[in-house]
């Protein structure tokens, strides 16, 4: 480490240090990591975040997958970590770094194999999709025109994340498995990345009926500033965005409420098309974009890097949301919600 | 060779010339294949079988599956071989072989991946299910309480299925799936092994709606031989399998029917119990067998081996079957119904 790099870390530890009594977690993000990213993660005072690490990956394809991010921890040992239990998020914080959770979008890398849900579980996933816009042996996608809800391999699945400890994630799924899964499931489940209809009709978000029966169960949703999530997409306003927040606590209440922001950084334009088509199709899917659009949507202007959930946080307060609701949503709820489960 | 086995085969020669002029087709077979079960095929003067090569096996298992049929087929080359056209279906019964053709009953070696399709079918592959059961990331299975029908991916790989000239098997698939795919498909659909509901109502058989459906689209059944697929299981009596085919007949005409006897030989009890649970549960699914047997079920006094298909043939005439439609369903149907598609 050279004495510019020392400096520079310096400068960040004190503006990480104005953040530090706070936690704040991030319950989804995509990003082709590198030390810039990882940086402004820990400038930013981010406390954990929810990394995916495959969407579309086969079994094998996966395990690879864990053990390039596995090194990309241990190459940047000095500012993040790996949490497997939530106590590990509060020794990241304790010891300055940014807790990272792993989670799988998609459950194609278990197959048809359920035995594979703990051998994952042990290379420290976290969070998995039971579907990712697609069919899946387990459930319905929200991209399907007929959802089939959870299916006998989906019970089995959910049982053993339950007795695990591993998130049942619902993003990405349709509605019919939506209401079955938060059914079916022992622990409360999550939706980590999405918003309300009500704010955005888009088929990524969630309609009331399904935001109230989660809540019910003390179910989770993750906030979501990926464009196609947001009202006038990548024009959203902030305003508009913390008026969407106090819509939903008025709905569901202040303590099933998180961020998940959907930050995807870092990656080409084939990486978008490739989320939205895998191998399924040999035709061209594009996903939410109206305009057929092949590349990355822009963000809005107030939410451009991790560290610019703190433009969220402040937005909250300035539009009227309680302090002490906005401590919760921009971290607190997340830890509790995983405090339940690992 | 030795001398026996010389005057074996000269015996067994005699005895399939007498039914040489006649197309014999077994719509499904899945057999631990031996020397003598391929003797018996041959024997039998079986013309050529639709032979299974996994059910649950992920995309390399399968692929290292089709290496080992290729070997059993090179190391009995005298008499059988691989059938990639229907004209090798032709070529077989001039050269006193039996046609080996490939399929699969569940879609799970070709994962989420649409170029799978291709490359199987270039080893050889020509039929696929779509679902063994339980749902796929293509459709719904026949012991799921919801039947999702075909999804996005479904409606991809049947057009590609379509294209290749792979049959669309919906053996094992629900009712609902069964009708999207007849619709979907612009090539006239399989159930290489089931029989109608009217004869036993059981979860893999069909019911009429489908029958009715199925043929007016060309589409075709062959009819099952598998205790649990048949009027008082293990005890049916071969007159009553026969009045199943005249009642049959009467439904949807003599064209479309065909026999895929879903035998199994040469296994041991583990692969019956594999079959039903493969890696999807972690308990113990006994597939439709009432009183939880975990054993193979006892096949009918009247068929155990490939070569008592003649006993059906001779059951058909003796029945009140007319010989010309006896001749149709034991292979002539089937032969039709593959040459429009490879």
């Amino acid at each position: 480490m050279n004495y510019n790099k020392l400096i520079s870390i310096d400068i960040k530890l004190i503006m990480r240090n104005v953040l530090k009594n706070q936690i704040v977690i991030d319950g989804l993000e995509y990003c082709n990591w590198n030390r810039e990213i990882l940086e402004d993660l820990w400038t930013g005072g981010i406390t954990a975040v929810h990394a995916t690490l495959v969407y579309w990956e086969n079994t094998e394809e996966s395990f690879n997958r864990i053990k390039k991010i596995e090194e990309l921890i241990q190459n940047n040992k000095d500012i993040i970590c790996h949490a497997k239990k939530s106590q590990d998020i509060l020794n990241a914080k304790k010891e300055n770094k940014v807790a990272f959770i792993f989670g799988f979008q998609n459950s194609a890398p278990i197959a048809n194999d359920i035995f594979l849900v703990e051998k994952f579980f042990n290379k420290g996933l976290r969070f998995m999709q039971l579907t990712y816009n697609n069919q899946t042996p387990l459930a319905g996608g929200c991209f399907e025109t007929k959802d089939s809800g959870v299916s006998r391999f989906g019970i089995e699945v959910i049982e053993e994340m339950n007795r695990l400890g591993m998130i049942v994630d619902l993003s990405h799924a349709g509605k019919k498995t939506c209401i079955e899964a938060i059914k079916v499931s022992t622990k409360p489940v999550a939706i980590s990345h999405a918003n309300p209809k009500f704010f955005h009709d888009s088929l990524r978000n969630i309609d009331n009926e399904v935001l109230i029966e989660l809540a019910n169960k003390n179910g989770f949703i993750g906030l979501s500033l990926y464009p196609y999530h947001l009202r006038d997409l990548s024009n959203c306003k902030i305003e508009d965005f913390c008026s969407m927040i106090k819509k939903l606590t008025n709905l569901i209440g202040t303590d099933n409420i998180g961020i998940g922001s959907d930050l995807c950084l870092n990656w080409s334009n084939e990486v978008v098309m490739w989320m939205r088509n895998g191998k399924w199709t040999k035709k061209t899917d594009y996903g939410e974009s109206k305009d057929n659009s092949v590349e990355w949507p822009k963000q809005p202007n107030w939410y451009n890097k991790p560290s610019d959930i703190n433009n969220v946080f402040q937005a909250m307060i300035k539009n009227g949301i309680k302090e002490q609701t906005a401590i919760k949503i921009i971290g607190m709820n997340w830890l509790s919600f995983m405090q339940n489960h690992f």
